[in-house]
């Protein structure tokens, strides 16, 4: 029998470099990839084809119960051109891929359509193709993104340098929250059917829209990168935030070869999620780091486009890039130091 | 209650057009998609990207009893580049994205890139990006392929025109009869177990490796697309034969708004495929109209190319486009003419 080793006892992140650290490129098309975002060929000398590859499946990317089909056929779309986005490229095209069971009938094909219309109105998409497969266990949804850069302007994770800025978009934690709502929702409702209760229950989710919103429909944030490219600022790097804001910036450390210093009090948190973390009594600095789904970009900027880039609009800067010696280093509100750690391969069971 | 339609009243094809008809391309790079093999994207004068999408679902595509999983990583890139294949286009990277449940472990990951690292080699392949996704359900392969023709090159399945001569690649029914014989094994395996006889079970494969082969190792045509452009055949219209070559058939008619003629005794079939046939007690023809996987090529050439297309190895012309009005017709070798007819929306189940 062969060695067998458990995937926990590496760490997703341990698997991802298994798994890609050794691909070689031997074509002159093959620009980058591995543990990037998304991938980019060349194609000529004027723009970079930018292309991502999105797998949602039920129970672990969402949960029919409270996901309306239109929203995951939005949220497909968005998870892949947001990874677009993340390679500093603006997304043109998507392929849909939809693993479908026979609980399923046309109307709910016809509603995950128009979730991914939606998207593609918004986001000036073409829907470039929609296949179908049959699925025996969950609904899954493979889309493909295609985007495009100008020539070598894409960004890579690999490239942040020591004293550069480090940048964000939106605020976080945000939709985790709306995920630990709808979960707690869920759980009071499964209750009182199961005590035989006669139940017209209706979850009260006013006051709390900004984080179901965060949770179920996120957006990529094109606007950011349109905002980048006005202002002629083109970061040294870029990572996508979606397992948590400290995962991203110790993949974007690790892959760059450096160390980072941030501020707690910098981290953009929206009053919505702050109220939440207090009613579960959670640490709201943990969910903000480590809550996944944000959708958000991680970059960093040189140092002397510190007046550029704090102009603007939606951008925060939290700290800055230091020498990998350092390590990755959190100062709290009370001036303490603390290491950063990332979580592992986040298991919901 | 929103009405209900059972997917198996529109059939896959019904539920394909449904989903892709009124797809509107608006970008100038959009140039082909919907029910086609992959989509073309242009990129400059010179040549064309062509995307493919690809998703292997557990328990429907492949089965975990009898698919060693290097064969899974090995079908996985296949699966994607014979639809860029089926474009008249060449291959060049493939993405995978892999979604896993807990009972596997490192070492099986490592299994499946094993076969897409052995794929890569075959066909001059960069992997661009391995990928790794918790599943709960089953394990999934969500692969892309990317590939380029020169501009304008790419084949699409709708411009096959009356009197084009009809050609296809290699031979039909074999995987089928593969997929049947491993069935057949895993089902009397099964039984023994159930009934507690101690076994040590050895199936006996020998004289039918090919089919098994053709099951459980299917291979792109990339072969026959060089020798077309070597011998400057540029296909009116091509496809890719995965659920049938019936199938396939009907779906170039549909999109070429033609009718077609084949000749029963011009369908090549392979001797084992013959021999398994007559051993199961099924109609040989069915099987080679009916039977998926066999990941060929149907394509259509002018009639004044007859002589050209005779001279490619590997290639066997079985019919040829006739006016819309006609319909598709299969003349069998007692001179009888009978209607072809697709499969619907087939399900294992």
């Amino acid at each position: 029998m062969t060695k067998e080793t458990d995937i926990a006892s590496i760490g997703k992140y341990g698997l991802l470099d298994l798994l890609n650290n050794d691909l070689k490129f031997k074509k002159s098309s093959s620009i980058i990839g591995r543990q990037e975002d998304a991938v980019v060929v060349s194609d000529n000398l004027v723009e970079n084809r930018v292309i991502s590859s999105s797998l949602l499946l039920e129970g672990v990317n969402f949960d029919l119960i409270y996901t309306p089909l239109k929203h995951l056929g939005y949220k497909a779309v968005i998870d892949a051109i947001s990874k677009i986005v993340a390679m500093n490229a603006v997304p043109s095209q998507v392929i849909i891929n939809i693993g479908v069971s026979k609980r399923f009938v046309v109307e709910d094909l016809e509603e995950i359509k128009l979730g991914v219309f939606l998207a593609s109105e918004t986001y000036q998409l073409d829907v470039l193709q929609i296949d179908v497969n049959t699925s025996y266990t969950g609904l899954t949804v493979a889309t493909t993104g295609i985007g495009f850069v100008d020539e070598g302007f894409w960004a890579s994770r690999s490239n942040a340098a020591n004293t550069d800025l480090i940048c964000v978009s939106g605020d976080f934690g945000a939709a985790y929250m709306g995920l630990q709502l709808l979960e707690r929702e869920k759980s009071i409702y499964a209750s009182q059917i199961k005590d035989g209760v006669k139940t017209d229950f209706q979850p009260d989710f006013s006051g709390k829209e900004y984080l179901l919103e965060r949770q179920l429909k996120p957006e990529a944030r094109l606007d950011i990168i349109k905002l980048l490219r006005e202002k002629s600022i083109k970061p040294t790097s870029m990572i996508e935030v979606k397992d948590g804001l400290s995962s991203a910036l110790m993949q974007l450390c690790k892959a760059s070869n450096t160390g980072c210093r941030i501020y707690e009090d910098k981290i953009p948190i929206d009053y919505q999620t702050a109220i939440m973390a207090e009613e579960f009594s959670m640490n709201i600095t943990t969910i903000a780091l480590n809550g996944g789904d944000d959708y958000e970009l991680l970059f960093t900027v040189p140092l002397a486009k510190y007046e550029d880039i704090s102009s603007v609009e939606g951008i925060r800067l939290i700290g800055h890039i230091s020498e990998d010696k350092f390590g990755m280093l959190l100062e709290t509100r009370d001036g303490v130091e603390l290491q950063l750690k990332a979580q592992g391969f986040v298991d919901k069971e």
